[in-house]
């Protein structure tokens, strides 16, 4: 197989990069010490693992459902990225016996569904748009090369090319073969990856054929409903819960083929594993037309579809993309998985094309959408997360998705929080043969092998508390090559020393470029100039005109009612009031709040008059803001992103 | 019977008002000539005139609806007022055709319905909670009494007292008799007036029972559910549509009794109907506790639950009132048919105590919530009516009551409109044996028989478009009384003479109180100051801050895409531009529009980022401002009512 996919820039392999401390070292013990084992918990007491052994009988309680081997697959990709620098027998015992269930149910065919082979055997490959068989298979295919990665353990993987090369003997142009493809996309960048570990070059052919028969015509879906003797108009999941009144097949990108695909459309985690998919089909295949699709898909997302947190999905009833603009606070869907999707989307095109941009909204998306999803103790997860929640006036929260919860019916997001955090060493840099891209900033050690030789590189950092990075460079004998440092959207101004002198080095496409001969125990000191910024919404979206969102670095930052008191939906900023940052090393595990002067209402509101002819007074009144990441971590209260702003 | 009911102030009857010219002549020609034909076309055309009959049988389309007889009520009703001054022998005959109909299909025992007795006949006053029998006996009662003072043919009126008869020997306190009122209330108002029209006392007092029995325990509704085998739980008018979780008997006000109630809760046409009746019975037993509810509610729908129209209703799914402020724009249900029974309410609490604070909301509600109800040529209605109209990205408006239509399927609305337009000359005056208060200010004549004489008043005006009023006394001889003329709440100012004379006279409660003898030929030129104002909203309303709504006289203003283009959502009026009223003679037949200079945006909207870290530039541009009522009569377009203002 040739060296796929063809991307311009690899990440470092995860096992190459180990996070040394600072905030992503907190966050990967939150996962490790509270997410792994909650979520063990609940997919053994929710029936997920003894399903596995597909022993239901009609009767039994529970039934398992047609996703809950993604979810195990999940957490079992978790637990392999932390298993890489954090050993733990206990918890690589319980994935061996989970890789046991699963070789065990296998069928002899390969086929692995702990919903189809025992409930309903007789309706395999049946119904792809609706029901959720390749998307296990993608996730457990992941979790077997995770796995595998981790520990040299090869038995899961096997278990899985096994399902995988059944799933392409079935699927294929050829004939007899089905020409279907995934109702919720994942297979398609699983089986890059599996072509990527194995080197099989047909499990990336069938990725593409997957990505490349979506939306043809005569389109799959309909023959596939006739087929099974349905209404094609009949989605199995459209329930009078989802308010649906109209659904088609936008809902899952399968309504036009993906190579004229223009806007972000539909389910935003079906959307974004899809395109993750299909940008590594485009560097494999060197193909510029679905090149140039995932480059409309970004435009379309990032310019006319996306929350200011990175978060996508603006409607509960498609859990997805509405229209351009459309993107209420308190009704945001943004899901937590479609932050991560996005972020799977935008590393892929960030290795693709070298280009900052999307490093920049993957830091966004990855400090806000993602991070708000998960509990400072890893225990508790947002699904759906509202950028803003009041209570009502009886004191109660109607926001369904008001606070976090320990597990959901459809619990997706929570083993996916997991396993994006616990490999989030992928993330911090690219890089080529000739050079090293550091795209995030975190406390870390890394190890590259360019084509001059290897370099160990650390990174200490009090990010994105502090924005100091100093990077010290190991080196068996000088060599030369490309050091690039990312400079953020949002930073205004950086300095750059090396071996402690002052060096001018140019913006040059977003990044500092640092060509040069380096020799053992360079030390480069980047400092990014940090400073409390305002963010204003176009005047597209009514609901965020007259308001801003306070930044600090990549984090975004809110009211919440346990730094602030009253209505903080009327709570006022001036244009011109000074913001300090202040670090708080008491407060939730140490951050860095934002504090200044606002103007609030008058506390007693119900002795005002409902409407007058002359503006309510205010009074002064100190306020603290917190990353919205960070918020529902202490009381009950409301939260406000979007704050009145006023000159 | 004494002379009930015992309001301080009477208003002056129908007959004795006439509008003579300017803005209300216009608009009851409109409902003359175009609602009051086009209302009778849909009441023929879907069946409700022929099933008056009771012809209706099993597998007739269309079948009659429990609600049917309220609408050709409404409609009766508003003609008979139009008939006081309008003499029309066609319309008058197919009136007497409808009674023709009623008396034939009255039933020996008095009934009247054209559902229950086709369709249900074993069902009559079984379900009083979800039925309408009371209801529509309550609008038919009114149209009878409304018909027979406008002609004087008492057929109507004889039928519908056997009907009250009929009634009256069902409903009691008695043995054998029923405990029950109606889930929608209405025939107490009605009682009240076929009482005052009759001299019966037991009409009165049948009301009285409705009222007192309302919300007592035992409670009616749960034991007459489990008498007629239903679960009471089961509420019949609940569907999936209505997306109602959770209905109790606040819905329609029994929750408690009466004389408990605080807050303005449930369905805002019942609950309005239920007060203006309970406000008739107060008054005419002297009841302090009943008056005092009434006060109760006013603050509470006043002061916490009323859009700034004077519209009143939160929710669609209740059709009414939900919690303090929480009053969204374009979800507004702020049903017409709630507009007109809050001024029947306010109205009945204006005649009890002369305080002109219900006056003020009379007016509002009247020119805002009431008025743009009906489009200008009195063909087309909103049921309920948004505050902001908004076109999607994709060019649609997804707001379902964007746009006024011919009629309903439940058409309450446009017959309400009609009776409200084609009676307005009883809102203007009330007085007593030594007083006439003038509460609004309109273009007519009215005749008064006060103690010591009889008074004709000539009001000259072009109000609401300019604010001088030239009033004219016509009397027999000299005559001592007080004149008292309402200063609006918005009125910062005025100035009176009197024969030409420039006169001091002091705000007394609201009103210029003219205490004199007065002389035939007498002139009173009462000028109210005018200017364009801004209205604000109460912190706590969150999507109104920061904006304001732009108002002239009684008359609320909104931008209309038909006038300005752009994104009206995110227009901008300085805090301290200034706003020309400028009357448009060809315009919407005449009206003043509010002008000025406003801030817009950049009309290429999908250049600009999502996001950004400045405030969008923007430019100015010219703004012209309409009549909140006058909307939607052009082209189609979104409109804004609440205006961004900035300092």
């Amino acid at each position: 197989m040739a060296d796929t996919p063809r991307y311009h820039y690899q990440p470092a392999v995860l096992k190459d990069v180990r996070i040394t401390g600072g905030f992503w070292a907190q966050w990967q013990q939150a996962i490790r010490e509270g997410s792994l084992p909650a979520i063990l918990d609940y997919l053994k007491s929710t029936g997920r693992i003894d399903a596995i052994q597909c022993q239901w009988q009609p009767g039994d309680e529970p039934k398992p459902h047609i996703f809950w081997d993604s979810d195990v697959a999940k957490w079992v990709e978790a637990v392999a990225y932390s298993l890489q620098h954090h050993p733990d027998p206990v918890l690589e015992a319980e994935v061996d016996a989970i890789v046991g269930a699963y070789a065990a149910a296998q069928q002899p065919d390969g086929y692995i569904n702990s919903y189809f082979v025992p409930v309903e055997p007789g309706m395999r490959w049946k119904n792809l748009r609706d029901w959720h068989e390749l998307y296990c298979a993608g996730h457990l295919i992941e979790a077997a090369v995770a796995y595998a990665q981790a520990t040299g353990k090869t038995k899961f993987l096997a278990v899985m090319r096994r399902y995988a090369d059944s799933i392409d003997s079935l699927f294929g142009r050829e004939a007899g073969k089905k020409r279907g493809y995934p109702g919720h996309e994942e297979i398609e960048l699983a089986l890059v990856r599996l072509a990527e570990y194995t080197g099989e070059q047909r499990y990336l052919d069938l990725a593409k054929f997957f990505v490349d028969e979506r939306g043809a015509q005569p389109h799959y879906y309909t023959q596939e409903a006739i087929a099974r003797g349905d209404d094609p108009n009949n989605w199995h999941w459209v329930t009078v819960e989802n308010e649906v009144s109209r659904v088609d097949y936008s809902y899952n990108q399968s309504h036009a083929p993906v190579r004229e695909h223009s806007d972000a459309v539909g389910h935003a985690v079906r959307a974004m594993y899809l395109y993750a998919g299909v940008a590594d089909i485009a560097a494999a295949y060197g193909d510029n037309e679905l090149k140039a699709a995932c480059e409309r898909i970004f435009d379309s997302a990032s310019q006319r579809r996306m929350y200011v947190t990175g978060g996508l999905g603006s409607t509960a009833s498609n859990e997805g993309f509405s229209e351009d603009y459309h993107l209420p606070n308190a009704d945001a869907y943004a899901e937590t998985c479609a932050a991560i999707a996005f972020i799977f989307y935008l590393q892929r095109m960030a290795r693709f094309t070298g280009e900052r941009k999307y490093v920049d909204y993957l830091e966004r998306a990855l400090y806000n959408a993602m991070l708000v999803g998960v509990s400072l103790d890893g225990t508790r997860f947002f699904y759906s997360s509202p950028l803003v929640v009041r209570r009502g006036a009886t004191g109660e929260y109607s926001n369904f998705h008001g606070h976090r919860v320990g597990w959901f019916t459809c619990s997706c997001c929570p083993p996916n929080v997991a396993r994006l955090v616990a490999s989030l060493g992928q993330y911090l840099y690219q890089h080529n043969p000739h050079e090293i891209m550091v795209n995030l900033f975190a406390q870390s050690e890394a190890d590259f092998e360019l084509a001059d030789g290897h370099v160990h590189l650390t990174q200490q950092t009090e990010y994105p508390w502090e924005g100091v990075m100093r990077f010290t460079l190991n080196l068996a004998a000088p060599q030369a090559f490309s050091l690039r440092l990312r400079i953020p959207d949002w930073c205004p101004a950086y300095q750059l020393t090396i071996n402690g002198k002052s060096v001018e080095a140019a913006n040059r496409d977003g990044y500092v470029r640092l060509q040069r001969e380096w020799h053992d125990g360079d030390t480069i000191t980047y400092e990014l100039m940090m400073q409390p910024r305002r963010i204003y919404a176009h005047p597209a979206i009514a609901e965020n005109q007259g308001r801003m969102v306070l930044a600090y670095g990549p984090l975004l930052y809110c009211l919440e009612s346990a730094d602030n008191d009253g209505a903080l939906d009327s709570r006022i900023i001036q244009r011109e009031a000074w913001i300090d940052p202040v670090f708080q090393p008491d407060l939730m595990g140490g951050i860095v709040t934002l504090q200044g002067h606002s103007l609030a209402y008058q506390a007693d509101h119900g002795s005002l008059p409902l409407y007058q002819e002359h503006p309510y007074p205010t009074h002064g009144k100190h306020f603290t803001a917190v990353p919205f990441a960070y918020w529902d971590n202490r009381t009950e209260g409301d939260m406000q992103l979007w704050i009145r702003e006023s000159e």
